[in-house]
């Protein structure tokens, strides 16, 4: 049978501890639609993470959560701006259009997943004409698809001049762990003009659960409206709040983020393929040939070639470093 | 603080089965997206409840699954028959004219919650016109909004018609762990001309996950894609899968359902006030004034008016013969 | 073959001066999309009306109006209040919920068309749920579907309680020229709140076209946009706005507006049955039996039965004292 | 003022033969929304012309009609293949997306507009994966964007490998007048393999007009509906079919054609820059550097640089042989 150690850091299980909170949460009677006390709790925390007076919502899906803030953010006929590779253009199959009926989403280049800030300026400067769908937001990554991490002055360099013309900016942050990991400072981002900022749960170690954060008040008018009708407001709200308790009650999110950080170092120090990004996050991707991926996958490794042609290995708060140094001799095998 | 004991059947914690179920799945790393052995399992025992070779989807909303559903069974331009208090109709934000793009919604009279089946004739026999939107499906839901249950026959009777014009069928089985605790044989559905069934788990006991069952399989084609790009294929599949198989595999689920049928008939044998529906599931509506609703919540129980102006109180696997005895105390001194 | 002339006021050919204004258009390259100078000056004329100074756009289609007008006042999750039987209820393909993703009508209640002011103060003073979608707009016809017309005090009781909730109000005036004619003042409809009003050409004897009027200039933003992606941005948008130029410019628009009023008021006079609304515009609404229909129809006459089981007959800038005098007598055969 | 002569062929009048027929057509009552005689004549013609058995309808907007087509061939979660610079990619502001609620587009490369047939392989032996949107549906574009015209056995390979992957396929035809002008047959449409086919009126010299072919019978089912809702199904249709009466009748649209190829060809015959693309249909695409057009602007010429960098001039039906030379005589002097 396969080993999907490190196809993606969704494939492993959840946390100790947010499984212990999940169990600990399912106590009891409460109200519903997140108006419960877990829900409450963990809003704090992650006001508290974020030193931020912001609402926040407790979801199930990433691609849901990442859909409907690009929705709130922009109306069918304006577009979005995004990495080409972020995961909203490429994995998440035309969702943005679907929750924003057809907005669009206008690609930017990068190397390794970070969008250029030379690449905003032509679309920024365009003028609005009817037949094309203007720029209403932007939306970036932290941590990339690549494994690389936005500083916050990477991060202002990019929000400022979409700011500038009053746009909307949405931070996609299902690795927001890893990118904390490895040095990007939570408490920046109040100051630097994102809108709506969702923390992934799912691939830092939670059962499914991710965190919608709306800094700007006037939007999250009639959020829990906008949520229900998508699909996104369970009746048993909690469900998707306490895994959050459990992983920021003791730092456990940072700490697990910091363990896969550091065994895509461990696995990237001994790779003897080509590594083509820098390895600053949870994943190390490298130039493999086609015969050598399909040796390596009937070794019993699922991996896989990922968008720019490389291969990908994801690591996770599970990743242990027999398994990396299991995977790594198997890549030597195969060098 | 409030009491939500009878509020609705989604203010209860999840079954002990079911979390135990979630616990036993958190093991190891799978492959994603529904494709792993948990979902696999699971798809297997709804199967063999239903008696029928059909394709079985875990989502985690049940206002979501309905949604997908009806996109799945109409297009923008056409419309859904249900019964005007259907949870479609009054209670999910309008998601099937968010997920279907303006999909209509025809409302249907019928006591109690059941839809009449002369209520059917008149919109199924006019004309196609073009400023109208034509029906196209059915939208059935068992046990009904007011805690009642549709017989086989019953069903038959509503669908067969519908089915004579092409049109397909949806059944909203929110509750319908409750129909069967009344009755209601889950492996006549299959016989019935049901295209797609949604089995809920949130009221049944299970923390957020429902099941999507398409019986008609070309209806199945391209499924995970719509699913995901609607933000209900998680990644973590085996979570919204993990609580069908703690619930289903020895029986729990109909066993907790009969337990919340049984608590709601023994409040209405006590209860000082009109009775107004059949008490054949797991709810109890009844006849009473402002005064005495304000009297009731004034003693620490939540529950509220219901869509026709009776007051309602949900029992669920979780409600116990003391507090059933309680709410009733307080309700002889109300009245 | 059977006779048109009261079955609609759009079966009706377009005015000489309409089409005179259209040909005369037809001269020259001009840029497009809008730009042009006949749109310029249409638009000039329109705001000279209105005495207001407003964006007007010109389209093709007044369903497309007031479905772009909602969607434009409105988010998904959100609804508009409506007379149940305005047009954007009954009568456009569930164009709103299209055009808007599932925008939500609210069906208010209110004799010949009107909205009774009194069901306002229930959807206004609702509170925000998250399962239901709260209102975001009035949406109200002048005149009405019934041939009945709203003064502008009548309006400002409908208007005011709406903006005082910060609400949007669109005026469908598909039947606006007939309303003046009648003795409403168009303007005084900039004072009235109204963001959005929809002038309809058609109905009043254009070829196809209609004039969307901007009151609120914020709301005109990226309107082009939005126009185009909708389909109602034509290149040649000289052909929306000359019908307007030629049915303005000396006031043929109202004057033929007068005249279908007083032919409406001749055939009432003549009715032998018994008249349901009160005759204001251009429409008589009668209590008929289907026999009679039947043998009206037979006679060649197409005439239907409208949705509050009347049966209609609507008179336009076409009619003639004739073919009116001809009709009585046709009914006075058949009473 | 600026000269827009060669500006676009929409910024030309429409046709005498186009506009007699709409004078023609305005007369006497008729009933609605494309029931009407003149519509049903309109159809024929294009049957005709087509030499086949299709359900044609007449809509205001091309735009509209395109992706009113590939909603009816796509899903939401589906996408469709087209040429990176194909119209319904580049210049309808996102319309797919938002008649199509989220429909994808996949781009396509080639030369001077053309799809090469190579491209297709890639994307139509990629797997259904969940992430992404599947292909549905094939956009092909006759004559293209570029002034190169399809041969029937060109547009034989390209829908060949879809049809026998049993998708759908929309042929834009905006300029398909004057693809015919350049030899292509109209009549072997019928056996390629089109499902929808969209004529242009417009830019063939109509005033506002698209006819809407559907081969597909099934496709056919309720398209009123779809077209009513969507703001493109008018009640007063004669005004959009009538046009094509006057063009077809005596083969004024072919003729006209035939002339804004050749104006186009004399064009080129005396360009003096280099000319991009081969001029086979009614354009002429040149390499000119900023200030050369910024100068062939001030001289009054509006032109502009048009998606591939090139320059880019338009000839019409209303182009002259004079205004050709005396741009060439302009541009001549700039060279």
């Amino acid at each position: 049978m396969a080993r999907y150690d490190f196809a993606s850091d969704n494939t492993a299980p959840a946390t100790p501890e947010a499984m212990a909170a999940v169990v600990a949460a399912n106590s009891g009677y409460t109200s519903g639609y997140g108006t419960d006390t877990i829900s409450a709790r963990a809003g704090d925390l992650v006001r508290a993470l974020l030193d931020a007076d912001a609402e926040v919502r407790f979801v199930s899906s990433g691609t849901a959560a990442n859909a409907i803030s690009l929705a709130a953010l922009c109306r069918p006929f304006e577009s979005v701006l995004a990495h080409h590779h972020a995961h909203v253009c490429t994995d998440e199959t035309g969702a943005p259009g679907f929750f924003g009926q057809g907005i669009g989403l206008v690609h930017l280049a990068g190397a390794s997943g970070k969008i250029d800030p030379a690449s905003l300026a032509g679309p920024l400067a365009a003028p609005d004409v009817s037949y094309r769908q203007p720029i209403a937001a932007l939306s970036v990554t932290n941590a990339t698809e690549y494994g690389t991490v936005y500083s916050t002055a990477d991060l202002q360099a990019l929000i400022q001049p979409v700011k500038a013309k009053g746009y909307g900016v949405h931070l996609d942050g299902a690795r927001l762990a890893n990118a904390v990991a490895a040095g990007f400072d939570l408490k920046t981002i109040k100051g630097l003009g994102v809108d709506i900022l969702v923390i992934g749960g799912t691939k830092a170690g939670m059962p499914p659960a991710e965190a919608v954060v709306i800094f700007d008040r006037a939007l999250a008018r009639r959020f829990d409206a906008r949520l229900k009708q998508a699909g996104q407001l369970p009746s048993k709200g909690r469900f998707f709040a306490a895994p959050f308790i459990g992983m920021l009650e003791d730092g456990a999110l940072f700490r697990h983020a910091a363990h896969a950080n550091a065994m895509a170092r461990r696995l990237a120090d001994q790779m003897p393929f080509p590594v083509l990004h820098p390895v600053e996050a949870n994943g190390v991707f490298v130039e493999m040939d086609e015969a050598r991926l399909a040796a390596l996958q009937a070794a019993g490794w699922f991996v896989y070639r990922f968008l720019d042609g490389s291969v990908r290995f994801m690591c996770s708060w599970a990743s242990t470093a027999a398994a990396v140094d299991e995977i790594a001799e198997s890549l030597r095998r195969l060098a």
